[in-house]
């Protein structure tokens, strides 16, 4: 068995899912692995990993809108408000989705279902620069 | 080290939970794995895979009925509306739950704590067959 | 490929986040381990893991709070009530966060960004002892 890295940087403006579903099926392609897992882990804790519909962007549109509601970016509601309105919620919004991703490889392709994407669903209102580890271990 | 696979399809009939702790114990005494992890995804974004416990079923009564008030089945709360009342909360509850799981693997065994078990959770009303994947890595 | 395993016990005593980076990374050290991929796995569903900022502890006090009012304590909500007012909530909590988690070790260092660390988040009220398995793949 063996295992191979990979480093992506996504550059966000805003609230919004990011996908990266091609970065990552072309890099599993170049390194020629056949099969085992993919593991993505992002390097912040105030966005989140996420494999979602891809067909329809209204989903896109009404996740956003759902964690906004559930979440409100308002400073009465927390302590931590040095770092903006949006920095308690997005640390929320991380604890309530996730920071890593597991994703079985199959034949040299991910085995995530026809209708899924990969995305970073970014929770920080201002542009940043996300770093995300991508680790093949398999075969 | 090694990998092994195993697909896992579940026919589901509503919004419950589905129980499959003893096909995934009886998958790893087959492939005679001694220790490492397990690794279960779901290639579904409108179903979760969950670790939970099964000693009381009301555990699971409470579950569902709290992610539906938390996430309504309310077509005037979302845009994407045309697959059903059922699609957009099951995405949202998607995303607040969990796609792929980890547990370890010890002298054959899950480690997963007594009253543990491992579950399909599904969020869509009408019946769907469901597909996972199992891999084991380690040796 | 290698793996490594390690079995940690924390005694929690009410709810909040129990910090254990410092054990992590102590243990990575002592195991002469390069690069690959962590996983920490929690035996309980009334307890959850969690990547968190560690900088400014105001975060841990609001993420407290947040999944308080989120997931009341309240025995009129829930059938399963014979476990205390707090099992219930410390159910649905495990849900809405991870059992599960894995992060990248490069360099035979954690690679989870500058501000981050790693943390037991327990939703029960009494005192408890939590066990975490930590395993370790790669080289």
């Amino acid at each position: 068995m063996i295992q191979k890295f990979y480093n992506l940087e996504i550059n966000t403006n805003g609230q919004r899912l990011y996908e990266f579903t091609d970065d990552t099926i072309q890099w599993i392609k170049e390194s020629k692995f056949k099969q085992g897992i993919l593991n993505l882990s992002i390097q912040h804790t105030s966005a989140s990993l996420i494999v979602q519909e891809n067909a329809d962007p209204d989903v896109q549109t009404d996740l956003i809108n759902y964690f906004d509601k559930l979440v409100p970016m308002d400073n009465k509601l927390y302590v931590h408000t040095t770092e903006g309105k949006d920095d308690m919620p997005a640390h929320i919004k991380n604890a309530l989705t996730d920071t890593s991703l597991l994703i079985p490889v199959k034949n040299g392709r991910l085995d995530i279902g026809t209708w899924q994407g990969i995305f970073l669903l970014e929770h920080r209102i201002n542009s940043i620069q996300r770093k995300i580890n991508l680790t093949l271990i398999g075969e």
